[in-house]
């Protein structure tokens, strides 16, 4: 064997913007993902996992004009030539799965999906290179059953995993009617007649002729998304004359005209105590606008299928106040919020916010295929859900740590392995000490950083009783930090019982009875 | 929004090599996964879920004189220079991460891992570019008792999946005896009043020195390694002048001389019926070596301690024939073989064979720290555990389709969302049929395609009084298949049922006491 060339020793470091993740981070998130999938397999969804590599053609990601399409993606170039880039999210593979094998597929096709993204971006706080996705779509049908049927799994996923009934609503809202409500405003203001707005924005859309209202609408898309910050009249000020903000600055206002200010402010104050008043109140609204009327429509029906499995409007609320995501969807879309206060960095009381959102797209195939395929999906914020979860209590409670069997004597080796045999019989995790057992103070010690809820202790004097120690290292760890000596007496922590009883006493102290 | 630019349509296929799973494929190894984890985490076996990617240099793939280390990894260059690449494997990342964290992490370290790892290499039949790994490694002791712990969890995760007790052996080896026995042989073959061997073989052992028993220990492996397919006289004849193979072709022998030869067959031949025989045989076999007597010494310690807590010789097995992985590993070697018969492809019958492998290894840390570290740790192979249950129909039998709920009238989608929602209720997988419905027979072909074990019918007649109609769907193709008309009229697949009892019929159904 010839001896390698001595190298400079390499860094043990996860590159820039990776992490790895221990114990309870990978259970917890493995836990919650199975808890959803159980679901989505009950409402008929059907696994996919595609490769998390793909051609960069394939993922749309490919620039001409660059030697290397790294815009976004992890990419590189394989041995026949061939761009290849891992995954930036779970979306774009799916569109490449169902053209490829859109023949074998079931129509419309139900999936779900849940695994590792990347992204070639900035990592910063919180932000990483590599993260979980969870999503689930129905390809193939334009049904608004369709987009009931994903709110209403939505919603008993969020149940599935812990989060109860009262704090969560699945808000719903629909591109459409937003689009005909700004339909209606530029007939309106820019009507030979009626121009009373800015004379800059009425040349500008005079314009581009039908281009017009896209080109508008993107403007006031991203400002109605403000809604959240500065409220109604935070987004009239900056529908028209513009405001300043927290920090003092001045942001420019988008000098629209009055009456269409007025439709915008209406469009998101048209929220009522039920469903049905949403609806009709967003029916006055875009009275006389074909598409507003489809949008309504669409989301009459969405809540009139929910009402029928009974899920009203205390879980799904149509809320025209719900824009983000307005400019990628192109008819409904959804937002799932967690309504239970927590305390922000300043400690100040506020809702938790969005976990979940998704909406109706219509383009995923076209780019192979050339054919326009209807398609309804829905993605979990995998790492915000997991944060909520924590808040509610929901998971890391419970002790995590197996019961340590401390070794007394190194030729005894086969009887602590038994002990930890019987425990792990009985469903209990256990382990033997398995580093240098010379001093005790060490195993203790390993307990403590394991976790641990109970130490096993045999020395040869137990052995020769027939008798085993028990420490119940939480209740010790509780009356070291608060019990007087008065208290701590009455209350031993550590049990001496037969060896044949071992099992039974750590299940009692376990389950919290001994 | 500008128009952008036209291009070919991509193409929708997976990258060479890679390939997506769907359903049953996807769910069917998330439960075994699962289900391992769970006697890995009853063991006192931490989660590990490192980064997908690594810096090249900690994966230790770079090779200085080339501008791309794409050796077997999947590797490009970061912003700031960086090689960076898909991990090719759990073991590395493990190594990096130890190396990493070893100051926060318990010593010794349990940890396993579950998932993919890339290997840039050519495909093939069965070999794929990205593929699932299961591992479990002990790192931070040399006791034998990691080594044994690690057999018995091995043992108890292949029943825990469903693979009987009697139907696998874990069978365990040890590099060192085999060294042991190579040290004696050269020793007494090249001894100076016993120089009985091909003078060539000799010469080049004096030459190499205190390495020749490397050098010659490289070859004997490769040989032995040979035993499952040409035997004991096979590898005879390959020690010593070549042999034909199966094709006709000569292999040419490595000219031992007898006395090696004999020791060597010997060794693998020394398996008894019971683990202390078979430990006393190998023991005569090394007398005299340090490091082959240190060998033994290790397997009988791992035999009794498993033996002390009921893993006898129907699961763990010492066996001198487990050679593969002995370059490898450094001490102690197991393999995981299935004992049970399937028909080979050219219908023969053969014993399922390996399914998972592992052994103990000290140079996981050094490359990082510079300090040696003892690990020891067991790879399941994930795909061959797959096929093993499905050939032993403990996965893949049982329907995964959903019942699907049929539109008999566009109108009332709100009551077969109800009906399904019911189902669900009851853990019911269940879906309504979202496509076009105006043609019935493509939602009884949709259902047929899903692989539905039932379908419900409610149309106008149906509803007015108050039934649906339920097709059992699998008794109805078992019945289009094999029954006459008699049996057929008695055997009825459709019932009707009053509305209300629904979801009652339809699980007598599921559950077979229709």
């Amino acid at each position: 064997m010839a001896k390698p060339k001595k190298q400079p020793r390499p860094k043990a470091e996860t590159p820039k913007g990776f992490r790895d993740y221990f114990g309870a981070d990978v259970t917890e998130r493995a836990a919650m993902l199975n808890a959803i999938a159980g679901v989505y397999h009950r409402y008929g969804f059907d696994a996919l996992e595609s490769s998390a590599v793909e051609t960069v053609e394939a993922l749309g990601k490919f620039l001409p004009d660059v030697d290397r399409p790294n815009d976004g993606v992890f990419a590189w170039q394989d041995e026949d030539e061939k761009w290849l880039a891992l995954r930036y999210d779970l979306t774009a593979p799916l569109a490449r799965v169902y053209a490829q094998h859109r023949n074998d597929l079931p129509t419309p096709y139900r999936r779900y999906a849940m695994g590792p993204v990347w992204r070639n971006e900035k990592p910063g706080p919180g932000r990483f290179r590599q993260f979980y996705q969870c999503d689930a779509d129905t390809v193939g049908t334009a049904s608004m059953a369709a987009d009931a049927e994903i709110c209403a799994m939505l919603a008993d996923a969020l149940e599935e995993v812990g989060i109860p009934r009262g704090d969560y609503v699945v808000r719903v809202n629909n591109r459409k009617v937003l689009n005909g409500i700004i339909d209606k405003v530029m007939d309106r203001a820019f009507a030979p007649d009626q121009q009373e707005g800015d004379p800059a924005v009425i040349e500008r859309a005079m314009k581009v002729g039908q281009q017009r209202v896209y080109e508008i609408t993107d403007d006031i898309m991203r400002t109605l998304d403000k809604f959240d910050k500065v409220g109604v009249e935070g987004v009239a000020e900056l529908l028209t004359d513009g405001r300043k903000d927290a920090s003092g600055a001045f942001i420019p206002g988008l000098k629209m005209p009055p009456v269409a200010v007025e439709s915008l402010v209406k469009f998101l104050g048209a929220k009522a105590d039920d469903n049905s008043q949403t609806v009709a109140n967003l029916r006055n609204l875009v009275e006389d606008s074909p598409q507003g009327e489809e949008g309504v429509a669409e989301l009459e029906q969405i809540a009139d299928l929910l009402a029928a499995q009974g899920y009203g409007h205390d879980r799904i609320v149509i809320d025209p106040s719900v824009v983000r995501g307005l400019g990628y969807y192109t008819g409904p879309v959804f937002e799932a919020e967690l309504t239970f206060e927590i305390l922000d960095e300043k400690g100040r009381p506020r809702q938790f916010g969005s976990v979940a959102g998704g909406g109706r797209y219509d383009d995923l195939v076209a780019r192979f295929t050339g054919q326009q395929v209807p398609a309804v999906g829905v993605s979990i914020g995998v790492d915000r859900l997991l944060a909520a979860l924590r808040e509610k209590g929901r998971i890391g409670g419970e002790a995590q740590g197996p019961v340590v069997v401390t070794v007394m004597d190194r030729d005894r080796m086969a009887d602590y392995q038994a002990m930890v045999g019987e425990l792990r019989q009985a469903g209990i995790r256990a382990e033997v000490y398995l580093g240098n057992p010379k001093n005790f103070g060490n195993q203790m010690k390993y307990a403590d950083r394991r976790g641990s809820p109970v130490a096993i202790i045999e020395g040869g004097d137990e052995q020769a009783r027939g008798v085993v120690q028990i420490k119940d290292l939480i209740l010790g760890a509780q009356i070291a930090e608060n019990a007087t000596l008065e208290e701590w007496k009455e209350r031993p922590s550590q049990y001496e019982v037969p060896r044949d009883q071992l099992v039974e006493k750590v299940r009692d102290i376990l389950t919290g009875q001994s």
